[in-house]
């Protein structure tokens, strides 16, 4: 699987789309707009800059995309509102995948310059446009940027870690997709290698496109835990490896197939990401923060009802199947049919298992300073 | 209609596509080549220049998008080389309005990007990206492009002409979509008058984006002949209004619909593109060539024959369909059976015409260099 052709959120706007489906991405969000808004802040109080450049990685398309814009253009417009200086040209540029659905996004941009219009007057130009390409390599010319900012994307790793992917070593993680309890020692020094490689290359790539001073805000899943094997950080895999078994009983899709399977997704913890921005040498933390997320962004309360149970089981399903079909799809070669099976006893599995336990995702927001 | 927001090339690669249907618009770049070589050329002799920003507006979805890219980046490089300056970082921007195939023409990069480096070494950064919205606004922050080419584009107008939409006026046109021999002064008037104001609007918005010294290649359909209703300048939408009342008289479409549809298109003398790069003020025409094109882009020959008059009159047929369906498809709200129909019967009346006559299109390659 080529991880950089093969990943996308659900295009459009169907029932299974990302874009009606990522809530808890938007929960997310809105946990790191304070710390966004504190680093546009010192940036814009720190800098007189005319044009302003501004890079989202990991864009995906669905409203959080120009809602996060929005907001960001809202923050400068005030804090140069606020110490008299005159509001820079905005240079946005969306970054994803080379399979993102660019088109969707697109389309939305007439009403959201629109109402930009009318809600901000026209005395500063947004440009608005598209980059696609993989984050972990050069995406903009040097020294262009002064802000960068991810959401819910750097937990995706740049391919399948090396050395799971060959067939010798395949069946190390039988009936797993991700790490897990009975993983062997060997796969877990591949995902973390492979994640050390991975950020080491995205902080190298941004350290040449940022301006001096300029900051980034990353904010992507993790653990608190040493132990990656902790449910914290990856039991919604060992769920789902748990639907894809039951549909290997059924008959539905090949045992090896699952065992081949290994999820392009890696759940740091603080020390293994301090330890990359450290040897990178070029960025300071400025904050570092973990954050808990209710695996529905924490919409439904009552789950211990059965009704509560049920819902709670489809809306996670629903945005867990907005984020890896694309991957499973081209896996597992499965039809709509079969996915639609595979996401109902996903759904019903995770129902049950969250009416009994408190598992939360851990998020990490972090703030850096590039060096002057 | 909102031009801005319903016209574009016909998406994907399929059968009615245009990047399958885009062999005229290949013929016009060919013809474009030299002066976009030596547009280059003085832009890199001339300009000690470390990050070259480049644009192509009307970038559409097909091969040709990215064979242009690749030529450039060829000339500018050769040229570095010759005269010993080290190649320039590139920054490669594709604009189209916000309803083109932008889907299809990033999927098509990873190759692209692949294809590069194994030609031509690593040495040299290529940073391509997606502009979506109109040229006839602004697209990009101040003086930061070196070089702008546009192909195939500047005839379509940024709306219907005002006064040709409101329904006082819409049967001024009767049984026809465009100017035509039986059209009044006053729709000749309207039409002629968009174009200045849209061409007009180009320019400004361009010289604020490019830097002194910059330099613009722009290729479109015009005319030689004074006169606006010249067969050269209209008479393959004469044909297609043609085939539209066809559709009339078997009740497919309601004569009412082909009265008020009038294409946003114009095909201007080189004359009034003079008058407003004077009236803009800011450019120096160096070079402004008008070329015959083939309305199947010279590909079949023998249209004397029965096969060669049905073959070019499919040929022509599916060139028109790639480019103009998206329009059709908003005004008339038919389907796709319908417009099958249509495009058949367009087929027969072009093949029959070009077998007895030889319009042909007429194509301007205008370049242009900012005043220092």
């Amino acid at each position: 699987m080529e991880v950089i052709q093969v990943l996308h959120m659900n295009k459009g706007n169907g029932d299974t789309s990302y874009a009606k489906n990522s809530s808890v991405q938007r929960e997310i969000i809105s946990m790191g707009k304070t710390i966004i808004e504190e680093a546009l802040l010192q940036l814009s109080v720190n800098n007189d800059i005319k044009s302003m450049g501004i890079a989202d990685l990991g864009c995906s398309s669905g409203p959080n995309t120009l809602s996060v814009i929005s907001e960001v253009v809202d923050v400068v417009r005030a804090t140069c509102g606020h110490i008299g200086r005159p509001v820079p040209e905005f240079r946005l540029y969306l970054n994803d995948l080379y399979s993102n659905d660019f088109n969707y996004l697109f389309m939305s941009l007439p009403a959201f310059y629109k109402k930009l219009k009318e809600e901000k007057g026209v005395e500063s130009h947004c440009f608005i446009s598209g980059v696609p390409g993989s984050f972990y390599a050069r995406l903009f010319p040097t020294n262009t940027l002064h802000f960068v900012y991810s959401f819910s994307s750097l937990h995706w790793l740049s391919q399948v870690p090396v050395g799971l992917e060959s067939y010798a070593v395949k069946h190390l993680n039988k009936g797993k997709v991700y790490i897990s309890k009975s993983s062997p020692q060997s796969v877990l020094n591949a995902y973390s290698m492979q994640f050390q490689a991975d950020f080491l290359a995205f902080l190298k790539s941004r350290s040449e496109e940022l301006l001096p001073g300029g900051r980034m805000v990353l904010s992507f899943l993790g653990r608190n835990s040493i132990d990656p094997a902790a449910a914290e950080a990856c039991y919604q895999w060992e769920l789902l490896a748990k639907a894809l078994m039951n549909l290997v009983e059924e008959g539905l899709i090949e045992e090896e197939k699952v065992d081949s399977f290994n999820t392009p997704y890696y759940a740091p913890s603080a020390e293994e990401i301090k330890v990359e921005i450290e040897k990178e040498g070029t960025f300071i933390i400025d904050r570092l923060e973990a954050f808990d997320v209710d695996w529905d962004g924490g919409a439904i309360t009552d789950i211990q009802t059965q009704q509560g149970k049920a819902l709670i089981g489809e809306r996670v399903a629903k945005t867990v199947r907005a984020v890896v079909e694309s991957m499973l799809e081209s896996h597992f070669q499965i039809g709509r049919d079969t996915m639609d099976v595979l996401f109902v006893k996903f759904s019903e599995i995770v129902g049950t298992y969250l009416s009994k336990t408190k598992t939360k995702y851990i998020n990490f927001v972090i703030s850096l300073v590039k060096k002057g």
